[in-house]
């Protein structure tokens, strides 16, 4: 991915089009890009990839139209686009493996690039919980952090309302124009005016359950660590720790009495290393080396097509039955792939790719792909 | 130290006669043990050290009548006395820097030489502290793991009510015989019957402040861990976990929420290195390790007074002065003393000998000394 550099409408408009085509996701995205140079030509070249994957009915181009539509509903609301490779995009956001190749946002841009450390917890969070949270969310905005929170009842709303004057972003997991929840929507445009919001999805997405996982890792995307006030096991907090985790950032937990369920997954962070957290001074302490240390350049994509550019279309044709006879519905890391055949690393990710547009296989965070049965 | 034999039951008084002497804390008793060949010549040697160390007085040497009347009360009680280097002694207590050379015990002394594990807490502790630490304590000890505490309110009555059946040890504060807090009298009688008592001060003796925290060390002396249940800053519960650390002993903590002033303490020592504990398994986990390393060898008394045994006295006459003028309210390290002068360290052990025996000096825990004013 080019860095910092502004698109052009046209251009933003193909990046747009591009990941809102169908089975396009962001490494794909990224994928495209680093292969055809550009999102206009990758656009051009999606009907033929996805046949060579196997795709029998065509596949679904966004069109320009749809796409210029949707910029106009977010400028009518006072939003605007930014694209990955721009100076506003957030930098930290830019660096996971993942970043979305376009977001929605509304507010000051200015806050994506601060020190952010993101908040998370139950939504059915203990009267404790909340009050800590608050506490702290307050004194670190008053230390210059901007708070990062995903909107949602209990934790989320204690961290935003504690930083709203400090600075706060909230991440939606629907469209940027959704109130989500609906006992939210004040606080999301107060958000909107004092603070920033961001969206991945499409204006108008009503969020959906699938969508949060997502939204999650933008929320730990953008920070430079994040927070797990209270967690359940198996709950939404501690994929985001997992996600934030894999993303190379900090994790602080709040722990709790053992006799709280929902104090079991932050104790159990604990207990793994994440640091253990009662006050804001807590996570300063941390932050004050991470927000010191050089921000690494973003990895994506981390895998080259080499200087051919174009994989060998009949050594394709040869490897393609090999690798879907290796792939499972239990997600492989594409180098255990490589390693394990004779085929060129470029001939192997141009058949993910192609796959992955067919709709026959599915990517999953680890560099991993699975087969859609 | 001679380690595993058996005292006649005139060593045992010549013991009991050296510890209760005027001055003598078990560093010196030991120190005296090894100078001396035994406590019979230690305790015909008292009265000299203590002149030479600037005693204007004579020193109080322990009668044998008194002795005598000690051990006849406590076999009265139904009690007996341990010597450190005898068999049933706690082995684990004999290899802390400071064990106590006579203890008094009643019950199943069997139980001193299991797996034990020491609870400590807060009096005032919260009922899902109680709770906690009940549930803790009765996994454990249904896992052979045997419970020492203090016999207190809140915490320790919770541990010690919970493992009665399967083997607990309470370590009270004043005499053996006497019922210390009032309101568990019965259950300190219930643990004599089933589990065992352990006393360091004099039968009879009343139970007051200064005997806790020497009381703590034989908890975590005892035990190959402590679990801590609740804490607040700068409480005893917390004094022992130093005590453990400085024995080379686990450190366990159960974690609390950071609005209650009783969890400050153990989610300090977490975050300082505990294990995070909210069940026994988290317990044992560490325990199944920590069981199959083989003992150390006791390390007291650490200095040796060298071959000649009795350091020269006119070379002791020229360094006292000198060594008076180092020592200050503020305890320094002995090794220090050793390093900063050019004495040799048989005469600089053999004046503080002297000096505390004198009552000039007192000692403390990580081999310092400081002058008393």
């Amino acid at each position: 991915m080019e860095k910092l550099k502004e698109l052009s409408a046209e251009e933003r408009l193909c990046w747009l089009r591009l990941i809102r085509s169908e089975n396009v996701g962001p490494i794909t995205f990224f994928q495209l890009l680093s292969r055809f140079g550009n999102a206009e030509s990758a656009l051009d070249a999606l009907p033929e990839l996805a046949r060579r994957g196997g795709r029998k009915k065509p596949i679904k181009v966004f069109s320009k139209s749809r796409a210029e539509m949707e910029v106009q509903s977010i400028e009518a609301f006072g939003g605007s686009m930014l694209a990955a490779c721009e100076t506003d995009y957030p930098l930290a956001l830019a660096m996971i493996a993942d970043p979305p190749p376009v977001i929605a946002v509304k507010g000051h841009k200015h806050l994506l690039n601060q020190d952010i450390l993101g908040v998370v917890g139950a939504r059915n969070a203990s009267a404790a919980a909340i009050r800590v949270t608050h506490k702290i969310a307050k004194e670190l905005s008053e230390n210059n952090i901007v708070i990062a929170s995903g909107l949602a009842r209990g934790i989320d709303t204690a961290a935003h309302q504690a930083a709203l004057f400090g600075g706060t972003i909230a991440v939606v997991g629907g469209g940027i124009d959704y109130p989500y929840p609906r006992e939210n929507a004040n606080l999301q445009q107060q958000i909107c005016e004092q603070g920033c919001v961001i969206a991945e999805q499409p204006f108008g997405t009503v969020p959906q359950a699938r969508h949060f996982p997502r939204r999650n890792r933008i929320i730990s995307g953008i920070s430079l660590g994040v927070l797990i006030a209270e967690a359940s096991p198996r709950s939404g907090s501690l994929i985001t720790a997992r996600l934030a985790l894999e993303q190379g950032r900090e994790i602080f937990a709040i722990p709790g009495s053992p006799v709280d369920p929902r104090a079991k997954g932050t104790n159990n962070l604990i207990r793994n290393g994440a640091t253990l957290v009662e006050s804001a001074e807590d996570i300063l302490a941390v932050l004050k080396y991470v927000r010191i240390r050089p921000l690494k350049e973003p990895d994506i994509p981390t895998q080259s097509f080499g200087h051919s550019g174009l994989a060998d279309e009949q050594e394709a044709n040869m490897a393609r039955p090999h690798l879907i006879s290796l792939l499972s519905p239990t997600p492989i890391e594409i180098d255990e792939l490589i390693r394990q055949t004779d085929w060129h690393p470029a001939t192997i990710l141009t058949i993910l790719l192609e796959l992955e547009l067919a709709g026959r296989i599915e990517r999953h965070i680890g560099n991993r792909v699975s087969i859609i049965e």
